[in-house]
């Protein structure tokens, strides 16, 4: 079958060179007589593989060696574990609660210290960024503390950066003065260029916008990491000075997927890397949001002053017509479009390998189901 | 260049028609027009995946409901802090040492409680499987308990049941009465048939016998797990009870990798199940350590009684001539050989993947080494 045009939130599209090339090499790496799924991690031909991925990305991003790029498994929910147990010296961070992986990710760090809530907008079903001292109540905490400015005394202020099921992104970062900034960026990974000295960690699985499932990178400033971890109980695995002194290689890492990544930061780079990712993906999101606010069917989740650029949420207000431009949109070679259980409506994800003949032919599509539904709309509404 | 025999210890060697269907679907995976690489875990299609690779292995190992299996992510490293984080109900559980991965998960299970050793063979540098009791002494641990018998009130005992570096391997389960039996079965799954009655859990890293490096099996009674995980800090993703409840997609899994160990687990279907493994298995490592036991001038490392079937250790007693060994063998296509640093010498990995052929080439090939090296040998050891 062709290629259809993947709009899947994650794992999601991959860009086809990087595909075909990981399929030609598949049964012998670089002449090695194997396949990189065979071939021991401890090589010297692997260990080019995963120095080169790391490279690759310190070079797209800027990342100076104050930061150790580290590559792990278990996916973003378990570094909602790792980051905590690595960094709650004190025993108390900041989590700013602006969607359900953030929300999760304070749950998760509330079993080993005193997270407490720093904005949310669970209130308005975080169709938007939560400010600081918003939506405080007890619900959200058994520690209802805020303050006008973040306390100082924290361990960190944590964030996800992109809601990728609310469709919703941080535009600016939050001001937390000297507390290291740690962000949940897997949904907005590469998507642009990023100031690196805001951070204190970020992390990002990679099944968004860098290579399979089964990979998430972690890259954190040394200092923070230098004493250990901050619970003796860390398990090993995930003890991030650890990891780093043994270059991600602890123990086996996952060698295809780190192999796929490092592809993926090289087809970056050769597409003119961050900055031209960044002027792509918002042409591909003003497209759609320009869609959106042009159509009397479909409308937007998101507030606009949140709105993601990589995963735009949408809906037509009736859940039976939802389902039907979902059907329809898949025979026409656009899929899952299908929105999250917790949003419901429509979600289009537009990932840095989601090209932008995607983003148009699902304009048109929208603009097309509209005609054909809006006489059927008008009747029934005047039925009403 | 074609395909070489390959002893890597894991990653290791898979089956050439299992990456040649991955191969030839990597970009289109059943006409959905995407690669499997692509696909979100919750599609219908990628259900059907991991619905079907756990069918398949527990249709191999004859695996009841009684027990979970489970996708994990982060090796076997990240289980030696799960196993003690889930089972460690009482605070007290009972390792055999009789390796360095044994050691390893005896050490981070004592982060967790009290880990006892029930016996080690350190002392003879891990060249066999050590009894009850064997080789206690401060050394190995602040508490030095052991008994006749397995305390019946440990929560559970632990067993690495092949020793990947040290090439030995368990040949009977040691009897641990009521006290379930946890066995890190990494390097020996699947290359022989189980009576699964006799664990309470079993785990392996899947790149050695099961596919690539990135997806770890748990399998574990699920009476062990209903009450939640014994530590309350436990990170959600490593919450077998969760995880069991949640089809092993808490989050995303490593869903190429379960892919790619469905695709094994059905080749071993086709080549006759886990009773044809080990009738291949047994004959490969009988010609190899027949090999050893007939040369003058290689020995092999590990104890008679305690070999391996999967993981041949051997070497010349002479490290100079070991490398040597190391660098003509990868000259006639026989690669992965280098023993692992702490044991040195040669390691042969026979896993499932690797073809009898495989072993024919390289006894040939130590009997010509042999050969050539004899006389000089003979005049080397005159000279002392």
């Amino acid at each position: 079958m062709a290629r259809v045009f993947n709009f899947s939130a994650g794992p999601a599209a991959l860009p086809e060179t990087v595909l075909k090339q990981a399929q030609a090499e598949l049964l012998d790496f670089h002449g090695s007589g194997m396949s990189i799924l065979e071939m021991s991690h401890r090589s010297v031909t692997y260990q080019r593989v995963i120095d080169h991925a790391e490279e690759s990305l310190r070079s797209l991003m800027d990342i100076s060696d104050e930061y150790a790029v580290l590559f792990f498994q278990g996916g973003a929910t378990l570094q909602f574990a790792g980051v905590p147990m690595n960094l709650m010296y004190s025993g108390r961070a900041g989590y700013y609660i602006s969607g359900h992986f953030a929300q999760a990710a304070w749950r998760e760090a509330s079993k080993y210290g005193e997270a407490v809530v720093l904005g949310s907008s669970e209130k308005s079903s975080f169709d938007h960024i939560p400010a600081l001292g918003e939506g405080l109540d007890p619900v959200f905490s058994p520690v209802t503390w805020c303050a006008p400015d973040i306390d100082q005394s924290l361990d960190y202020a944590y964030i996800c950066e992109n809601n990728t099921i609310f469709g919703t992104e941080w535009h600016e970062l939050p001001n937390t003065g000297a507390v290291p900034l740690v962000s949940d960026v897997s949904s907005c990974f590469l998507a642009k260029p990023v100031q690196m000295e805001r951070y204190g960690l970020l992390y990002a699985g990679a099944q968004k916008n860098a290579g399979p499932a089964g990979v998430t990178m972690v890259i954190v400033r040394r200092d923070l990491i230098s004493d250990g971890p901050a619970l003796d109980y860390c398990p090993s695995y995930l003890d991030y000075g650890t990891q780093d002194a043994k270059g991600s290689m602890l123990n086996t890492p996952n060698t295809f997927g780190i192999y796929l990544c490092g592809l993926v930061f090289d087809w970056i780079a050769e597409q003119g890397g961050l900055a031209a990712m960044e002027k792509r993906n918002r042409s591909k999101a003003s497209l759609i949001y320009g869609a959106l606010d042009d159509s009397s069917l479909f409308r937007g989740t998101a507030r606009p002053d949140s709105r993601s650029m990589m995963n735009a949420t949408f809906t037509t207000g009736d859940a039976a017509l939802d389902a039907e431009f979902v059907v329809e949109a898949e025979k026409h070679g656009l899929v899952g479009l299908k929105g999250h259980r917790l949003v419901g409506g429509m979600r289009a994800s537009l990932y840095n390998a989601v090209p932008y003949e995607a983003v148009e032919e699902l304009a048109s599509f929208m603009q097309s189901f509209e005609a054909d539904h809006s006489s059927a709309c008008c009747s029934d509404r005047r039925s009403l």
